[in-house]
């Protein structure tokens, strides 16, 4: 499919064939799911998916996890007409910060950080990021949210891996992804051969 | 200003007064912008100032830069209606890519990449970040733009400083801020009192 083309017709998860998958090995990712950020029927079609399932709730913020979760997160924001906090990686910020260390999905220990002139007691916080893959890094975002005695609303992202960490998200929290159910599988497996099915169905909507 | 209330009259770059003045020190930035994206007006507020001048220009692609430029970037995307592009830090894309080396505002040398799946020669790029402070990150993604072949139709960002590379942006590029004239000399020396300005304007407009 031609990246920036709109197909007519779009059937559940379509824009996820556009998904780049990995060419530079092991050291990286096993998938890029930004590059269906570069159509905007696809960006569009995608945040419409995350936010369905909180149409009814009340949401005061969507906080985004840095990097990836800052395109993701402010386009829901700018979609439910909320604002927009950013939870950063430690360092960054020139205001006071909560810090939370945890373990990233490549195995690596790191900082997470919060600043602390925005959230109250109370607020109601949508939470968004790019792939939860072992749920360190949104486990670290949900402590750092609560600590400050905001309530999580939710969780949204493109896809959730059942890594027991992913498991633990969606056992406490409501959440929202975009894989359709016949291709969790291949998520959790990291196949390849999930392009070809995202592709096929894009396909047969091809008219 | 209560950060989430929302004000019934707004002057020109009212909400540039929710950005946060620096309290750690002199290792830090000089203020952090990021704090307005929490109010949500005040970012489709800033967005709306940042689109303005590109209004009857032809746009095929916004492209933001990592990692503070994906929060507005996303947004001018959402708001105009196109996809977006993530220039990123090195290291972290799975697909070919192409790098270049800068020195950014801190003064470390820097790589930052383009992926090569998306743009093609004659494609309009609007190029977003956070800040241009010495320019040399956006001078960058210029040329990570520009070597695709693709065309930048101009630069948008919350502010320019008048630094050597700001100015040759401004020079060479179409480009959209936020700042009201007479505020821009307190930006270019770092002034901290521009806060003070800044709420001045805002509460001159609460009635």
């Amino acid at each position: 499919m031609e990246l920036l083309a709109v197909p007519a017709n779009r059937c559940k998860g379509w824009y996820l064939s556009l998904m780049a998958p990995n060419t530079k090995g092991q050291a990286f990712a096993w998938l890029d799911p930004s590059r269906l950020y570069c159509n905007s029927l696809a960006l569009a079609d995608c945040v419409k998916d995350l936010v369905s399932p909180f149409q009814n709730d009340t949401i005061d913020l969507v906080a985004g996890i840095d990097a990836m979760g800052f395109i993701l997160g402010a386009s829901v924001a700018n979609t439910l007409g909320k604002g927009f906090l950013a939870i950063r990686k430690a360092g960054h910020l020139c205001v006071s910060t909560q810090h939370q260390n945890y373990i990233d999905y490549t195995g690596k220990k790191k900082t997470m950080e919060i600043r602390l002139d925005v959230l109250k007691p109370g607020m109601r916080v949508l939470l968004v990021d790019q792939w939860i893959e072992t749920g360190g890094t949104m486990k670290a975002a949900i402590q750092l949210v609560e600590r400050q005695g905001a309530t999580v609303v939710g969780v949204a992202t493109v896809a959730i891996q059942n890594t027991e960490g992913g498991k633990w998200i969606k056992e406490n929290y409501k959440f929202s992804h975009c894989i359709p159910e016949e291709l969790q599988r291949q998520i959790d497996d990291r196949y390849l051969t999930s392009f070809q099915a995202f592709n096929n169905c894009t396909l047969n909507f091809f008219v």
